[in-house]
Formats: C-alpha cells, sequence, structure tokens
C-alpha cells in the first residue's frame, strides 16, 4: 500500500554505486540542457527566468519520490508553457505580479487535480483526448509558439495569443526591426538547426566514440547561449537595443502558499483542468514509451499523483505548470538514467546553477533562448500524421482539422475543447446510426457473414441481422426501424434472429425499444429471437422481464438458430433442396 | 421531392366525405379539451390566457401542411410552457411585455432551430436525450408544475422555479391562504380527479355506447368550468379574494414578426436548444406510437419540419412554444381522426371559441383552470420507471436521478443538461474499460466462448482474445495493457489472436496502439493475429499500412485461427491429446 503511493520505497532498496554513477552521468547532461531550456521555456510562458529555474528544482525532486517512471524528465515543457501565457494573460498583464500570481495559482489547481485524479485512479479521463487530437494540437500549438519566437529573433513585438493577432502585431511593428538581434537571431538558429543533425557525425567522425560524440552535440546549446552572451557583451550590444536577461536573482526559492483568492481559481479552473490533462497524456505516452524499451512498468494512476505533487511543489517554490517532457526524457534514458534519482541530481544541478551561474547570464540574448525554442518546437510540428489520418479515418481528420484550424485562428483552448467535442460527438453520430448486416451462413461452415458480402445460405421464413454496435441509446430507435424496413422488404418472414456478437451493452432506452419491436412483431405474427449474446447482456436481461415477454428463443450460437428454425419451418428452403 | 415537404400533397388526394367526417368529429372533442388547456398552459408558462389560444390556432393549421402524422396533435403543453417560463422569467419579470416578448421569441427560435435541423436532416440529434433522462425530466417537471399550481389552488404565491424555491415562498406566504379559493380549487381537484375514473363508466351503465361514453368523459373539464365560473359570476366571489381569468381579448391574433434584438437572442439560444429536442422526442415518439398502431410510417425528419414551422407559426401570430401533446394526441386518435385536417378544424374551433367564448370566461376562477393542469400533470408522474431503471442498470438510474434532483432542486435546464452530460460520459467511462473474454472452443463446434463462463478447448501456445468493444481513442490504451497483462501471465504463448466480432470501427487512436502493440509483439517473437474482422473495418485497415506490417495473419473466422495456428504448434495440445 505504502510502496504504491511511495514508489520510491521500490527501487531505493535495490540503489547501488553502478545505478549511483548512472544516473549522475544522466543528470549532467540533462543539467546541461535544462539550463537553457528552462529560461526559454520561462519566456514562452511570459515569465521571469529564474521562475524557469524555480520550476526545475523542487518538482524534479518530489517526482523522485513519487513518480513510477525512471526515465522521464519532468519540468517546464513548451506547449505547457504556450497554456500558462494563454491563461494567465486572459486575468493580468504580463510582467505585472498579478500574472505571475496567476502562473503559479494554475500550476498548484493543476497539481491539486492531477492528486486528486490520481487518488481516486481517474486515469482514463485522459483516454477522451484522442491521437489526432492531441497530435494536432501539438502541430498548432508548435507553430504559435514558433511564431511567438520572431519577437525575440528580430525585436518586433508578436503579441496575442492565436497566429492572427501574432501576424497583425508582426506587421504593425515592422518599425521596431532590429537588425543586430535579427543577426544573433538567425545566426543562433542556423547553427542549432545545423549542430542537431552535423555536430555527432563529425564528432565521431574526429575519432569520439559513440556516447562521447552524443554529449558533445548535446553542448551546442550552451556553447551559443556562451558566444553571443560573449559578443553582445564584449561590443556593449545591449546598448544598441538587443534585448537580454538581464538581471536573473542569484538565490534558491523560497517557499509560500499560493494566493487563495476563490474568483481567480474558478476561472483558472477550466484552463488548469486542460494543463493537467494534456500534460499528463504526455507525461504518461513518454514514460510508458521509455519503461517498455527497459521491460519496465509504470502505474498511470500513481503518475498522475507523480504529476500532481512535483506540480504543487513548483507552485509552493515560485515556479509554474510542469510536465514530463519528450526530449529532454529520452536524453535522460540515452544517458543512461536507471532511477528517478537522476532527476534529483539534475534539480541540484539547476540549483547550482540558479546560486553561481546566474550572474554570468546578464548578457545572454533573448534572440539565442529564441533559437533555442523555435529550433526545439520545430520537432514537434508533424505534417505526416494529418496526411495519413486523412486516409485513414475522415470523423479522426475533422477532429484533428478542427483542433488544428481553432488553434491557430482562435487560440489554444477553444482549438482542443472543440476537438475533443468534435471527436466525441462523431463518435456518437456514427454509433447513432450503426452499421448491420442480413447475414447467412458460409456453406461447409458453422459461420455467418453479410449476404451482400459473401456466398451463403439463408432461409427465406427467418431474417437474420447482426446489428455491429452496442444497443443503447443514441441508437434505440434505429434498429426499431431498420427491423420494420427489412420486414417491409420480406412479407415472407416468420421469424427474426438478432445476432447479437457486436453488441455489448443493451441500455434502458434500448431495452424499451426492444419490448416495442418484440410486441409489434407478435401482433404480426412474427417471433423474435437473439442469438450469440453475450455473457454481461444477458446477466442484465435476465434482471429485466423481457426474457419472459420474448416470443422466441435465446440461442447459443447463430448456427443453433438456423439450424433449429429450419427445422421448424413448414416448408423446404431453397438450400436444402438444391 | 416536393411531397417530401409537403406531406398534405400526399393524404389530400385521397380526401373524400368519409375522412371529413371523421376529422370533424375528432376536432370538435379536442377544441373542447383545449379550450381549457390551452388557458391553463398559458398560466404555466406565466402568460396572458389568450396567448394559450394563439398558440392553439396558426400552429395547427401549418402542421396539417408540413406534418407527417395523422394523428398528433399540436398545441401548447405542460413541460414546453414550464421550460417557457423558466426561460422567460431570467431575462425578464412576469407580466411585462418584455416576458410575453420574450417567451415569442423563444418559439420562433426554436421553430428555426427545429426547421434548420430537419433541412439539414438531423433528427439524430434527439436520440441523445435517452429514456431514463427523458422520464426522469417529465416526472420532475411534472412535480413542479404540479408544486407551481397551489398558487391557483390557494392563493398562495408559489414563485421560482425549483421546488426548494417553491416551497420557500409557499410557507413564508402562507397568509394569503384564501379559504374560497382553496374551496373551489378542492371541489374541481376532486371532481376532475374523480371524472377521470368513474364517469365513463357510470355513462356505460346508464345505457350510452363506448363512443358516446367516451366522449361525454371528456366534458368534464368543461363542466367543472361552467360551474365554476357560473359559482363565482353569481355569488360574486371575485370580490372575496379568488383570483379570476378576467377580461381576454375576444379578436384573432394578428401577425407581427418578433423583436430582433441580438443580446436576447444569443441569452436564449441554449433554452430555446432544449425546448426544441425536448419538444421534439415528445413529438415524435407519441406520432411514432399512434403510426405503429395504423400501420403507418412518419418520417422522423420531416417532423422537425413540421414541428419547426408550427413554432414559428405561433410566434408571428404571438403564440408561445408548442409541441406535439401526449393526451390530446391519443383523444385525438381514438376520436377518429384519420389525417392531419382534423388539426387544421380544431384550429377553426378555437378560433371561434376566442371570438366568441371569451367573454364568457371573465369570470373563470384561476383555481379551476390550476385543478386542471394538477390532474394533467400528476398523470405523467412515473415511480415505476424510477424502479425499472435502478434494477436494470446503475448508470442509467444515475443519469435519472441526477435528471431528477437537480430539475427540482437548481430547475429545469440544469436538470437536463446533467442528465444528458452524465448519461454520456458514463457511456463513454464504460468503454474506456470495455469487456473483455478469453475465448477457446465449445467442444464439438466451431463457435467459441469465454473460458471462464463455458467449457471450452485451448491451444497453450495461443491467446485468442475477444474485445467487446469498438476500438477507439477513450479504450485505445487499455487494449495494449490487457494484452500486456494477460501475456506476463502465460509466458508460453507464441500467438495472440484478437477476435473482432464486437469490433465495429477501429479508429486512427487505436489503429497507432495495434501498430505499438505489433511491433513490441514482433520484438517478443510473439505473432499478432485477427479472426472476424468485420467488412468496413476490414475496408478501413487496409487504407493504412497496418496489414503489411501485421507479424501474423487474417482468419475470416476464429476457428480459423484455431485450426491453422494448432497445425502449425511443434506440440501436441492438450485437447488433441485427449
Amino acid at each position: 500500500m505504502l510502496k504504491r503511493y511511495f514508489p520510491i520505497l521500490e527501487w531505493s532498496r535495490e540503489y547501488n554505486r553502478e545505478t549511483l554513477t548512472s544516473d549522475l552521468i544522466a543528470a549532467v547532461i540533462v543539467t546541461i540542457m535544462l539550463i537553457p531550456q528552462s529560461l526559454a521555456y520561462a519566456l514562452i510562458a511570459g515569465l521571469p527566468p529564474e521562475v524557469g529555474l524555480y520550476a526545475s528544482i523542487a518538482p524534479l525532486v518530489i517526482y523522485a519520490i513519487f513518480g513510477t517512471s525512471r526515465a522521464l524528465a519532468v519540468g517546464p515543457v513548451a506547449v505547457a508553457s504556450l497554456l500558462t501565457a494563454a491563461t494567465a494573460g486572459q486575468v493580468a498583464q504580463q510582467g505585472t505580479p498579478e500574472y505571475l500570481a496567476a502562473a503559479i495559482a494554475l500550476a498548484f489547481l493543476s497539481g491539486l487535480m492531477l492528486t486528486v485524479m490520481g487518488i481516486f485512479r481517474l486515469g482514463f479521463l485522459a483516454n477522451f483526448l484522442s491521437h489526432p487530437v492531441i497530435a494536432g494540437f501539438i502541430t498548432a500549438s508548435a507553430i504559435i509558439i514558433a511564431a511567438g519566437q520572431f519577437k525575440n529573433l528580430t525585436g518586433v513585438p508578436v503579441q496575442g495569443h492565436n497566429l492572427r493577432e501574432q501576424i497583425h502585431s508582426f506587421v504593425t511593428n515592422l518599425d521596431k526591426f532590429n537588425v543586430i538581434t535579427a543577426a544573433i537571431g538567425a545566426g543562433a538558429t542556423a547553427f542549432l538547426y545545423w549542430s542537431r543533425r552535423k555536430v555527432k557525425p563529425l564528432l565521431k567522425s574526429l575519432g569520439l566514440g559513440e556516447k562521447l560524440a552524443d554529449t558533445g552535440s548535446r553542448m551546442a546549446p550552451i556553447l551559443s547561449i556562451a558566444v553571443t552572451t560573449g559578443l553582445v557583451w564584449f561590443f556593449g550590444l545591449d546598448q544598441a537595443g538587443v534585448a537580454v536577461v538581464g538581471d536573473i536573482p542569484n538565490k534558491l526559492p523560497e517557499l509560500a502558499l499560493p494566493d487563495f483568492k476563490p474568483d481567480l481559481w474558478m476561472e483558472l479552473a477550466v484552463p488548469a483542468l486542460l494543463i493537467s490533462i494534456v500534460g499528463y497524456v504526455e507525461t504518461v505516452s513518454v514514460a510508458q514509451t521509455l519503461a517498455a524499451k527497459r521491460r519496465q512498468r509504470i502505474d498511470p494512476d500513481q503518475e498522475l499523483i507523480g504529476l500532481g505533487t512535483a506540480n504543487i511543489g513548483s507552485a509552493l517554490s515560485g515556479g509554474f505548470p510542469v510536465t514530463g517532457g519528450f526530449s529532454r526524457s529520452v536524453v535522460n534514458f540515452e544517458a543512461g538514467a536507471q532511477t528517478p534519482a537522476a532527476g534529483a541530481f539534475t534539480a541540484v544541478g539547476i540549483a547550482l546553477a540558479t546560486v553561481f551561474l546566474t550572474p554570468l547570464l546578464f548578457f545572454l540574448p533573448k534572440a539565442t533562448l529564441g533559437a533555442t525554442i523555435l529550433v526545439a518546437v520545430l520537432s514537434l510540428i508533424d505534417f505526416k500524421v494529418i496526411r495519413h489520418t486523412w486516409h485513414y479515418s475522415r470523423a479522426d481528420f475533422a477532429a484533428m482539422a478542427a483542433t488544428i484550424l481553432l488553434t491557430l485562428l482562435v487560440g489554444v483552448e477553444a482549438g482542443i475543447v472543440s476537438g475533443v467535442a468534435l471527436s466525441l460527438f462523431l463518435h456518437l453520430q456514427r454509433t447513432s446510426k450503426p452499421h448491420y448486416a442480413i447475414v447467412g451462413r458460409v456453406p461447409g461452415t458453422e459461420h455467418f457473414r453479410n449476404i451482400l458480402r459473401h456466398d451463403v445460405e439463408t432461409d427465406p421464413q427467418t431474417l437474420s441481422i447482426r446489428i455491429d454496435e452496442s444497443l443503447y441509446f443514441p441508437n434505440a430507435r434505429f434498429i426499431e426501424d431498420t427491423i420494420n424496413d427489412a420486414l417491409a422488404a420480406n412479407p415472407a418472414i416468420r421469424n427474426v434472429v438478432l445476432m447479437c456478437p457486436a453488441v455489448n451493452v443493451i441500455d434502458t432506452s434500448a431495452l424499451e425499444s426492444l419490448e416495442a419491436l418484440n410486441a409489434r412483431l407478435k401482433d404480426e405474427g412474427i417471433r423474435l429471437h437473439m442469438s450469440e449474446v453475450k455473457g454481461p447482456v444477458m446477466d442484465r436481461l435476465e434482471r429485466s422481464d423481457f426474457l419472459n415477454k420474448l416470443t422466441g428463443n435465446i440461442y447459443l450460437s447463430q448456427n443453433d438458430a438456423f439450424e433449429d428454425l429450419r427445422e421448424k419451418s413448414p416448408t423446404p428452403t431453397p438450400v436444402a433442396a438444391a
């Protein structure tokens, strides 16, 4: 029981020098990666840079206690930062204490929600975000984030929470274009983009081993920071309009409870739920992918608690919402992290950086951070999945397209809410007019298939119909109509067999429809039978008095029904005569 | 094409003297029933009595042109009147011109929505109101309406849109109790209640025929109106505090466009949708029931247009929302109405009553109308269906209970919205953790059932698993987890067969899960097969490249899979050895 809620008790017992070494190496590499990212993602969220650092300390330690994934790297990520900016921007002006308070409250609320969902094991809620909606949302968010970086990359203000506002803001402020900023931005972007693909092969061709080459290639962002910071400092470019990070308080975060303002919390509730679910979905899918590679298991419900407590910890230490990020987790995994302790060591690294490194970052140009973000989010944009979805399912494509378009044109909240709503609606619409087939027996077998797709035997007095859906309220009336139409076309029918292998539930609405159908068929001298009714459905039917009223039989298999009804048939069937 | 939109073209061609006579008789009986009801339902809606009459003229004529049901009686009904009161009460004070304007705008908007839904054939939307939610909503509405009548029945103000407000209002205003009003109310209620059950047998025992006795029993409300109106006039009881209907303008409604105020319409949009759908569901189910009795058919999508245009007509002629009422339609049907012309004749009757009868209704006590309403709505309260639902399905019961409780304690809108939301949520929750079964062959057959419920043959190297649900986003991850767990328990497994008779769709999310599962099983040296994949599902899979990647086969039947994989099995199976 205790181990369920504190997975640390599980892995800490087998902790030894070897795992310690692996974890420490991974922690160093992730720390180097996380320093620029934490500053950059704070920029996306519209927050001071130190908030990004704070969100990279306490959450990592807490996740090490409550998380079940051995390789997940928790911390600020791009999409959650964008959601934070969109939400905090609705309640306060960027740069004000209220804005910061809203971001902190958002982390707290989201953490609380995740933890409660974890305690009540409500992880299944995350499943309502379908893959196409998630994929569409991430692509659209990445585009918005990338567009937003043109502010840092050129000096031209790019404001707004959707692409329309951003483009409008950019074109009306073009006079603020700063050539030096743009040069630094373009240079850093080109360098980072190039280093992503070329540095590792280059280092390997220089004779470095796989592992060292890999580590070396991860130094590119730090190198770009060092070089551009040096340039700004040396030439005094900050005097020429190049925006720099400036003063970052070089002290550790202080613990503080978030402001409890009921009005604010009410306003943040829905966005907090969105951040929670989007963040959780990303966290769980990264964690599951990595766990499967080492034949480990994660507990999705405990992950809710891990991520929830991490967010509460972030809020209490002045940070903003965190999730399990994809790219850093992969780096952590590949660098050899064996346990969540690697995350705790990373936290120590960030804490040291906060205290000792921040004075060096005064002249760090924001354009470099913008380049870091741009290169990171471009890898999130995935047009291939859009094409695949279009080919496979128009309904899924519609949900994805709605998510992308509304995210780009209205905003992140409208995008994801409409994507989820549309995917639910399309599902319900589909099941409200389910597929059905009139079936016959495949000759020489006991197997029954659609008479339109297969050459099958049928009995002219028996209509066997297979409804390919659970019978429940959206389609309750459809079934009645379908059987009516089928009977109108076949006046010789004396028996109707509902073949139910695809009927996973019959709810109260459908039961009433079946009762009405049974009564009406009885008036017309037609018996209603059912075959292949599943155990759980049968259990439930036995609790009603439908089975007493049913004019026909319940057959274990469709073949039993076919044989039995054919034998009772007064006239020889064409198949038997043939 | 023209006949689809104008069903009158269909039935008017075969119209003759015989159908005319039947329709006229039915119209007279329905008119007598409708005069007190139209006044009473206007009272429920908080509107002047003439609005009830107006809503009983134009809509009936228009439905005769556009409606497909031959016996449906359109007009004011109790539940829609309650919804009107709840909505109009939110935007204006009862008794003001703004309140009336809101009620009229509501009818117009609702009519517009229904008509548009009809043109786009969106009748399936009504299916999302499950039977338990509808039944719960009608019972709770009837209780609120009945409670509200204590104002008319006792003189004590009963205000508010939920039971709590009503009871509070009643107990704090008890000093306004009027003994004479209460006496008239109690007397009329007792008489109407008694006459419902006793008058018909009484008249039959006096030697009247079935039909005449039936007609006679329908005179009771008119008789109670005549007697109590006479009493009030004769003794001058209106001077003693008995509320009377008073002046009703004895002229026909004038045509007028409803006020177009964008703000008002925005506010009324959601309630108008609710009234539309609730009214439509009642209309269609009454119409279908009556049509089935005479082997006629109705067109549910055209009914949207019929009801929609009727509501637009109501609004243009100063009326409020109308629907197809259950009790009047049954009376119309039993009185022998053959075509919708009976409705048009009823409209003529109401128009005549409006012009010539209204002066006689000055002294009609509201207590009598209250009694008419009370007796009418008590028959809508159905506790039996609550008990049945509890026994049959806890999920449906939960949706019903939420609808009833929230309707009673918060209001009609909250009640029905939460009922629909909860029934959708519970459905999704159920399908997100679907039932599944590991299956084996029933000996001597080709039929496969759950190994836990039946004595079946299995093959130790093959895991055959039947998922009893479509594979789609809410359960995409569940399938992976389930198969993982099953494999962990059976290390000897070399083949996994997904038996898919219950899989009616595989969406993009589930396809990605299957691809991931296939890849992981491949790593472990296990082949993944599928059997009994339905035609439409197979068609779609062929559009992806999943089938190329699949390590195993697609079998037409589970038996084919079982035989084929057993043959390839290197060791004899226990069943074969037995």
